[in-house]
């Protein structure tokens, strides 16, 4: 049988001093699709429906990075950092070139893999994201702060308002998403520790900090790019997603209807079936 | 043999006191599309590759517009009329619902339709267009002004500068379409004559006046809408789509990279499939 989003063993290897956890499943052909994942996340925070979905027609590689969860070391403080460690990771895998996906802050440790090692990435893919610079980023958005901020009755409840929107279609949609990143109840990843949210806000607001012509470094990204988001992203808004796809060379943006910050979870399907399509996709075709 | 763009007969209907040219070939299977063309264009100017792409799974039907070359009557002088007329059409080919799709000023009146006759109207496909006192709508763009005033080789190659960006990529997907778009050879629509593009300009100049609020009308829209644009339309510029996903209630956005006005002719194999999906998905999986 072969390895799924639930039965795939944490596995570990030791680059740039650090032992990194990572799981990696899937149909192995083709180029390895490496995922980087949002602000205190682990391994199990992904949707089973979307790395499963994806792993289909591909492998799919999932890791902590330095000092999340189940990997050694510390979370830099800097998402240039962050993406020296995960071109350390990927490399120490053996993989000569892979697809990278990166969802929040992991959207940003994407886009800073791919300039620091463009030969090792084929294709880009951003959820959530947006630029350096970009709208109100350094500081983050007030409805983040107030959302990060509040109280749960139950801590999972906290991904109802940071990934959906408050329609009764969206936060249903949440609560089938709460059941499926539950759904492994094996071997999971522990909840990480207590120095990872400071660091990797220091790194988010540098990331963000104003800057003369932000946007001009997107254009050394010469890969094919799928930026994706929710119509009503208001953790990173969701016209970050429209400048990174303006300012890219080569994107290809999509928005979704009454969605937020975590619109891949609200419509796996869909977006499996969009990010397969750009993945797979001829020259022509992938626009 | 089932018909397809280049054998489809040119077909007529009265309605409205109009006598309507029109062409219907394609899967006769659920919701029939129907297209809504662009400035100055006839039946002819779609092209096959989409219109035969989409008619794989569904009915489509081409149509001249009152006072566009086939059809009799006048171009009437605002976009509300054009699209009285449009209904009229539909209701007298015996259709109950229809999905709509629109191009440039044909995404104008798709959406005049789906707020006359909103029971008419199952889904909508709005590409290359924009809302109501969009940006620079009202007068038009200064490079559009340029392009549509600008003299070429041969009449066709307006076309490479509407719809299709500068860079070589793009100028060589353009002289594919140019290909394709005149591969009818018998009864096709004669050129529009000289009264159609006052009459769509000044339908085009009170259409994007500015408004008060003039966005609050797309929320009447609850169909679901896929937007569709290219990165770079100097046209209707690509904000214009955004603007339009970021205030319909129910829509999705797909932009495409290096391309402009016309960019599902750039990337007809893809749009074929995106817009393929959203028609036939589920609710859930439309997005």
């Amino acid at each position: 049988m072969p390895h799924t989003h639930q039965t795939a063993p944490t596995q570990f290897v030791e680059a740039n001093g650090i032992r990194f956890a990572y799981r990696r499943f899937g149909k192995p052909d083709g180029v390895p699709l490496v995922f980087n994942q949002h602000f205190t996340g682990t391994m199990d925070h992904w949707d089973p429906a979307m790395t499963d979905g994806l792993a289909m027609e591909r492998e799919v590689v999932l890791f902590d990075n330095a000092g999340v969860s189940s990997s050694s070391g510390e979370v830099p403080t800097s998402v240039e950092q962050m993406a020296a460690n995960a071109v350390s990771f990927v490399k120490a895998l053996g993989l000569p070139k892979v697809d990278v996906l990166g969802f929040s802050i992991g959207g940003f440790v994407a886009q800073e893999i791919t300039l620091q090692a463009p030969d090792l990435v084929r294709r880009l893919v951003l959820v959530g994201t947006g630029p350096r610079s970009g709208d109100s980023m350094a500081t983050g958005t007030p409805e983040g702060a107030k959302i990060f901020g509040a109280t749960y009755a139950e801590p999972d409840h906290l991904w109802l308002s940071v990934f959906f929107t408050p329609s009764q279609a969206s936060q249903a949609a949440g609560r089938e998403f709460l059941k499926r990143f539950r759904l492994r109840t094996k071997d999971r990843d522990h909840e990480v520790n207590d120095r990872v949210a400071p660091a990797q806000r220091a790194s988010i607001a540098k990331w963000g900090a104003p800057r003369e012509r932000p946007y001009d470094y997107l254009k050394a990204i010469q890969q094919p790019t799928l930026v994706v988001n929710g119509s009503n992203d208001v953790i990173i808004y969701t016209v970050n997603s429209y400048i990174l796809q303006q300012n890219l060379p080569n994107a290809q943006l999509i928005l979704y209807p009454d969605s937020a910050h975590g619109s891949q979870y609200q419509y796996p399907g869909l977006f499996v079936r969009h990010v397969s399509m750009f993945l797979s996709g001829t020259r022509v075709e992938r626009a």
